[in-house]
């Protein structure tokens, strides 16, 4: 018999619905111990939640945050809403002793995302960097602790969208500097970190720039960065919202002695990994069709050769940490993962604002 | 309010797990004025069934799918089981008066499916050719009904996969001439004729070649065709299970006087699309990440950019067909689709078995 | 001191621009013991004939080759005129005692071929099917040979130009019967068959399909043809001028029980590969890129990473066939060669014209 | 009739055997009106340099350059020795009014560079920046120039090499400061440079970062650079020998507000071009084969689809080269081009080594 986890999301946007689907159907696809139930939805637009609600079957809506995370008969608290909100969400949240699951980016400053961390030492938390979840990106993840890619020597990588540059698109939070806090440094490139740091280790250093291409937008439509890794390997990094011609091309190529893999989000059931210790003539770089057998998520989803979606990297990282949650053994990425990508994300933007050259990022406590 | 309706399924395989999904999330993606059931899974391995109904939320199970057609509170029989018995469960649903859903291919005669067709005449019907719904394969649809391929010339499609020729594969009723009456010929080629009469329209006539290559075996591992296509086109079909190297490739490529396209299921959120109209020097194929905007299902699912996999084409099939259960206007592939397809198959083996070179297709009725 | 080697060349157009730059460029890549001396250069258009001669350094020009042939200081003639044209010109120069090169097809019928073969039988002699040495063709034949694909099952391939379809082209000998034999069939297929004959052997039984689309035109615009091999794997072939998007598809796929081979002529450079016997969840088609260290012809051009094109073909055809001619070991592709394509044409044209299904093709002798 | 130009080489290795083959292959392929003879080939090395100049029909060889330099009988110095020697050559080669070709990098140094534009005031001169004549490269020119890439916002470039980490490779000058000046600074950055220049017009600022991955030695193996350009876009730039898997992929993308332009040197016959001007639902990356028709020498080379190599971007270089010297027409990349490169990469390596972050590109006059 599964245990009942009653949920409440407080966010009504894609991420709220991307995380609807997640508690739908994380059941389905992992072994979980629990039942989560779909409680309550939070957000600002009445008319909007009620719809939401209607479609994704939460039970109650709430436009007032605050009484839900006070409620005695939630124990996940997930946040969706605007970066600016996350902090004051979390904190309250995980001080009412919920469970508390935040979207990315953790904060919209390092002083933020560090009492986040404070406040939620004593429930488990994590933060909604589900790209670690990509099979293709958790089998990397694998190959570079079994050494199939030797010594670092580069680690590139870009998330480059086209959004930015449509004068038709509506107005959104994400372009506003109160409610995202940043541009694609906060959107973008914390995903690039996340994995970055989950893939090659933390970076010591980093060079940055930042851009607006908008005439009137306080927020950086572009963010790139050189950056210097502890294992001595360099990186480069760029996110942007003006890379016309890229609807979602959040990628990735890891260069080491040994091997080279590369990863593209808009084909994420694929993973070139070349093996540098093969005869010269027969390398090459190998199409992976990352859907198992023997894949991460394999046994989760379909057949080999039938490929899986967005969603399901929501979905593989709930059921994660519902088996995390269960077994009582940590889960990455949590708010301290959060944090040390915030770290990053500080130093860039002082590097950038100060024309500072490389500037050291304060590393995380183990 | 939405309309309760009862399922059962036939069939706790992949299929079964399948539609499963299809119906948790239908009405997720889609605004159906119908609130699908899981009422009943039956199969005949009741430890197997009670685990799948247990993940999939099925209230009943049953070993009995004669009673389970029976029953005055079920709405809808969804076939899912080996081919050969889609006849006679089919039309035993129909002559209950049930909806009736079946798996492809319709059955493992021409025979049989022109008794389905017959029995289906009553109750809505619908065979899930479910890769229609592939948003870049309707797209592909829409580009030929605009006339952007103008005249078409060539259609040539293939099905790789390469299970077949891996000796630590387990026994299924898939190799046995007993449950699936043939090969590929109806577990792969069915899907590329469909996917060929809904695209191109009918073909006149074909010349085939079948190929078993393990020693023992009674089925086709590989059957080729050349065909002529009423439209003056010709076409090349070929489907394998001894592909070594593909997963699950079922590609098609068209060029026309006007244009190409050319899709791949395993990146199946991709269209490659030419446009001969435009000047020489700027003529390219185009990789169309067909994920919105103003592309089919781009309202339904996730925003332009973040693909979709496998399991959406079922959760489309089944969203396009209670919409039409509801007007009542006509829906596609019905059972008379899943007809024209085994004519063809009938006509390839004939072909085949008698070294007849072309042999006509027998017509549907329009 | 390297042996002088008197060159005429029969031909004109692209043939004997392509052959001009091959006698020019194969001791700058191939160490021969030859220097070819552009002695003639024959064609019936004089105007056309003085310009091409001055280009490529031509000493004489003639619209005569029956005189040419005769020439007591001629070494070599190299056939480059229209298809209908090769069998009088090769057999007057392999009577004369000339060593012989002839473009391919070698001819436009087997009777002619055969005769061909039987004139020759004294002299050396070469048919330009120059695209076994790509180098990545070469490759895929050491590949085979050491056993790296195994068994092979499926053998599929493709030759897809669009010029077909353009009502601007200026009329060609090669749209003609009486210059050309056939369509397609000579011109594109008969590569297609040289390469399938040379990676994986005999072709016993064929069916064919042949399709004009120009209203008034005689010969084949596309032909098409499913086929047995004499170790057990099935083909399928595709040749036409009216695949809309594609300028030069000459693509191959080879599917075995150890590994898959890919090729496309339009990125020549490149090889797809794939080892079916790494673990199932690193298989994956490597994109080598043929250009050294330790593959064909590495050690000729340039630099690995440094690409060749399609000129490339006909030197190393020539530098190969020079060092046969050297050291008299035998060389192939020779009419012999040639001979056993046309043998597998006129089966798949009688196939067709006769709606035969499958015929079987008349084996060469060994 | 031509006019003859006596040529004498300085450089026996690959450059030296590129550029032979683009004297003898240059009027295969451009009409131009000077008739390159092969006169003399300098180098240190005397056994090497009668073995080249036997294979490339260089007449004569010599190991004292200047000597050759002061030859009346000689027209053109072509400058293709290790980088540290350019400088003195051709400044020689200038004093004694040669007509001066200078492999890249131009100098290895800036001021070095300045006095080579200073001596080449009074002769035409070139400095092979080869990759200009990548017909797809001179496309992507054009179509900025049209406006269908509109403003430009990133500007994004690597060139990846791997064999900085192959321990099997002998010593080469290209590893010694003494020889090179720099590692992929002058060898690869400077292409990527000087591409950028071309196609996105002058670099305001750079912010740089060098790495040495070898223990012993001197050289940067890597290069990352970002980058402010005149036009207000933004650039990215990586040049490394330490990408394993990499060959040769000297690669740029480019996103404005109208388009998208990709290319890589692997595969130097494709570009990608986007047009995001087209309808929303139909724009995707073009893979064009640059091949002609109507795009940069097509009339030159082969017929449309029939790719070119490496080799033929020095032989288009001459050919546009030749013409300019007989027109009098301005020929670019002169060597004033070498010294807007060499600025960047001084900016660069001043950047790098104070970590200054962006410092101010000294400007070229116009």
């Amino acid at each position: 018999m599964k245990k009942t986890l009653n949920i409440a999301v407080i966010g009504q946007g894609s991420m709220g619905r991307a995380h609807s689907n997640a508690y739908h159907q994380v059941n389905h696809f992992f072994e979980t111990p629990y039942a989560p139930r779909l409680k309550v939805i939070c957000g600002r637009n009445r008319e909007g939640l009620e719809k939401t609600a209607a479609t994704w079957g939460w039970e109650e809506v709430s436009t007032d945050w605050r009484s839900v995370v006070e409620r005695k008969d939630i124990d996940v608290i997930d946040v969706a809403s605007p970066n600016a909100l996350h902090a004051a969400m979390s904190i309250a949240a995980a001080e009412a002793g919920k469970i508390v699951l935040c979207e990315k980016p953790l904060a919209i400053s390092t002083d933020e995302a560090v009492g986040m961390v404070d406040a939620a030492r004593g429930v488990r938390n994590m933060v909604w960097f589900n790209y670690r979840r990509v099979p293709a990106i958790a089998f990397t993840r694998r190959l570079i602790e079994e050494g199939r890619i030797g010594q670092v020597f580069h680690y590139r990588a870009t998330y480059l969208q086209e959004w930015g540059n449509d004068p038709t698109r509506p107005p959104s939070w994400k372009l506003e500097k109160a409610g995202a806090g940043s541009g694609v440094l906060g959107d973008l490139l914390s995903h690039l970190i996340d994995t970055a740091l989950y893939l090659n280790g933390p970076i010591s250093e980093v060079s940055g720039m930042m851009r607006t291409f908008a005439p009137s937008r306080e927020i950086d439509d572009a963010t790139l960065l050189l950056a210097r890794f502890a294992n001595g390997s360099v990186g480069s990094f760029e996110a942007t919202r003006y890379a016309v011609g890229c609807k979602n091309r959040n990628a990735f190529e890891i260069h080491g002695s040994k091997g080279m893999v590369r990863f593209d989000l808009e084909d994420l059931n694929r993973l070139d990994f070349l093996d540098a210790t093969e005869p010269r003539n027969e390398q090459g770089a190998r199409r992976l069709l990352v859907t198992g057998p023997d894949q991460p998520y394999a046994g989760n989803f379909w057949k080999p050769g039938h490929i899986v979606g967005y969603e399901h990297t929501f979905i593989a990282a709930l059921g994660d940490f519902l088996e995390a949650l269960h077994s009582g053994a940590p889960f990455h990425p949590d708010f301290a993962d959060g944090l040390a990508v915030q770290r990053v994300l500080e130093a860039v933007e002082k590097s950038a604002r100060a024309n500072a050259g490389f500037v050291p990022v304060t590393p995380s406590p183990a």
